[in-house]
């Protein structure tokens, strides 16, 4: 079995948009965002029609700053966290371009990325937006309680991002190149606290990453920087302690998306979580950073916790999954 | 745009299995399910266990068929109807192989086809699963009403399939290859209709052959079948009469694998439906025939619906998509 793909043709972000919602707009990435909405509703009626609103205008804006049109993307890979991935069907309706749905929870953004990367790396395609987005408003009530309720969040509970991100792969260009991914495996610990998503997917990540390091000869070493996706302070504490039992030490250059989107200073629990969460911050702060050389090589790790309402209601444990990208100068 | 992917090194379908629900084994195609359940519970708990319990034993029952064992599949690439795509998940769980979470209603199956050709035509992986699977109970409760209403259905209504089918795609073997694959687009004429899915895709599987066949230089005479996937009874209609518009004439070797499960002069209404339908349909009886050479060259064109209940009930319409598949021997 092998899970690790190397990319010879070493496809390029040619470009990418972002854009937060009122809370991540004031967080501690509010430099970086490009667009921030001071309105999570977004003009729209409904909080799911604003979260695909989210995701049709970041695939547009990046299409239009990589000084394309929707004809010369050949595909667009997305997926949310909503039922039937509505959010991203809506949004990639509005493109003349192909459309390949994913799902794997807040893990989706890598999932994406690695099968864009494939398509391209392959010769198969020229250009691939990948996109993934989520809402605070409509996983609230999808996954939780309605919000009317104002129900009292535990410690252990993250906040799910208001926003999304998308970008463009290229077999030709400047930009950072995606030179490798390891595909996850799906990991169960038994975890069923559907307000604990760190926990679920802590492990599926120390997984992926030991698989990552043991069967390619890698080291934590080879990386400026290890960006996991979504698993907040807690999340992050449990895997690196996983990985520290595997003698492996990611201390020095880890660092969660979650834990970096708002400013957990303020009460914000574990931080944010979310399919938009890793790719809003990707899309806005690390590629900046990338681009701007001061990061050279990094492994991009979102993190999905693989539930739905209706398998915790029937006794479920909340299984996770991890994928990983390397993205380097 | 190019929204088709020739395969240069066209990977291989070494095997495939397939299991149908008790309605399902007693329809057009019984003599070709492998496994016949005379019980939609499987004896499991809830509907959705059993779906997902459909969909561990056919992946199992293929990989057990190919004398293979988890550790040789490099990765399952699954989806299905039910939120977050849990049926997948849960089934997926048991294998130790990467997991890539696929969602595009009931055109999952082509486009898991299509992801793992790619990833076995690159040279990227060896051996990859692709499973889908659908069941009546599961989708009748999450996408229309509670079971224990016995509402009537409306004859434009489709009957979604309780069944699965997974295959194993391999760079090395014998068996039909897929050679080329086109990636479908969504395409929205406003039906509204939640029980009349056809329709609704009817449109999105002319797009797709309408491309397939006039960017490629292709002629439906090119292929001993065209095979949709769920279009149904009235569907079908209105996807030829939609391509004899355009000056396309596929009556004569077309054939959907919807109308085909059951036996239509029972009163089926439209026919079967759901992401089990063509991958079914597909690893029993098309598969069977492509080994004999009694068919040795079809387009296989599942098709989606890609609503959810809350996009329905937010007043938006019904887009459709389609993924075409080449397979040959």
């Amino acid at each position: 079995m092998s899970r690790t793909i190397f990319f010879r043709n070493k496809p390029i972000i040619l470009e990418t948009a972002s854009i937060g919602g009122p809370k991540e707009s004031k967080g501690c990435l509010k430099d970086y965002i490009e667009r921030k909405l001071d309105d999570d509703l977004f003009d729209e009626k409904s909080f799911e029609k604003a979260e695909s609103k989210m995701m049709l205008a970041v695939i547009k804006k990046v299409i239009e700053k990589a000084k394309l049109d929707d004809v010369n993307i050949d595909s667009i890979i997305a997926g949310d966290l909503l039922n039937q991935i509505i959010s991203s069907t809506f949004a990639v309706r509005n493109f003349n371009t192909g459309y390949l749905g994913v799902y794997n929870a807040c893990a989706t953004f890598t999932e994406a990325l690695t099968i864009g990367a494939t398509l391209i790396d392959g010769g198969y395609m020229k250009r691939v937006v990948c996109s993934t987005g989520s809402h605070f408003s409509t996983a609230e009530r999808q996954y939780r309680y309605p919000l009317e309720l104002g129900s009292t969040r535990p410690p252990q509970a993250q906040w799910t991002v208001t926003g999304a991100g998308a970008l463009i792969l290229s077999n030709i260009g400047d930009g950072p190149k995606i030179t490798c991914a390891t595909i996850g495996k799906i990991i169960d610990y038994g975890v069923t606290d559907a307000n604990n998503m760190g926990a679920a997917m802590a492990p599926a990540a120390a997984d992926t990453l030991l698989y990552h390091f043991t069967e390619n000869g890698f080291s934590p070493n080879d990386y400026d920087l290890i960006i996991t996706g979504d698993l907040g302070t807690l999340g992050s504490r449990i895997m690196k302690d996983l990985l520290w039992e595997k003698g492996i030490d990611i201390e020095k250059n880890h660092v969660d998306c979650g834990e970096l989107v708002y400013n957990l200073a303020e009460h914000e629990y574990q931080g944010g979580s979310g399919a938009g969460c890793s790719s809003m911050v990707f899309c806005s702060y690390f590629y900046k950073l990338l681009k701007e050389k001061k990061l050279n090589k990094i492994l991009l790790i979102a993190t999905g916790a693989l539930l739905s309402s209706v398998s915790s209601q029937q006794g479920e444990s909340i299984p996770g999954i991890a994928h990983a990208v390397v993205i380097e100068n």
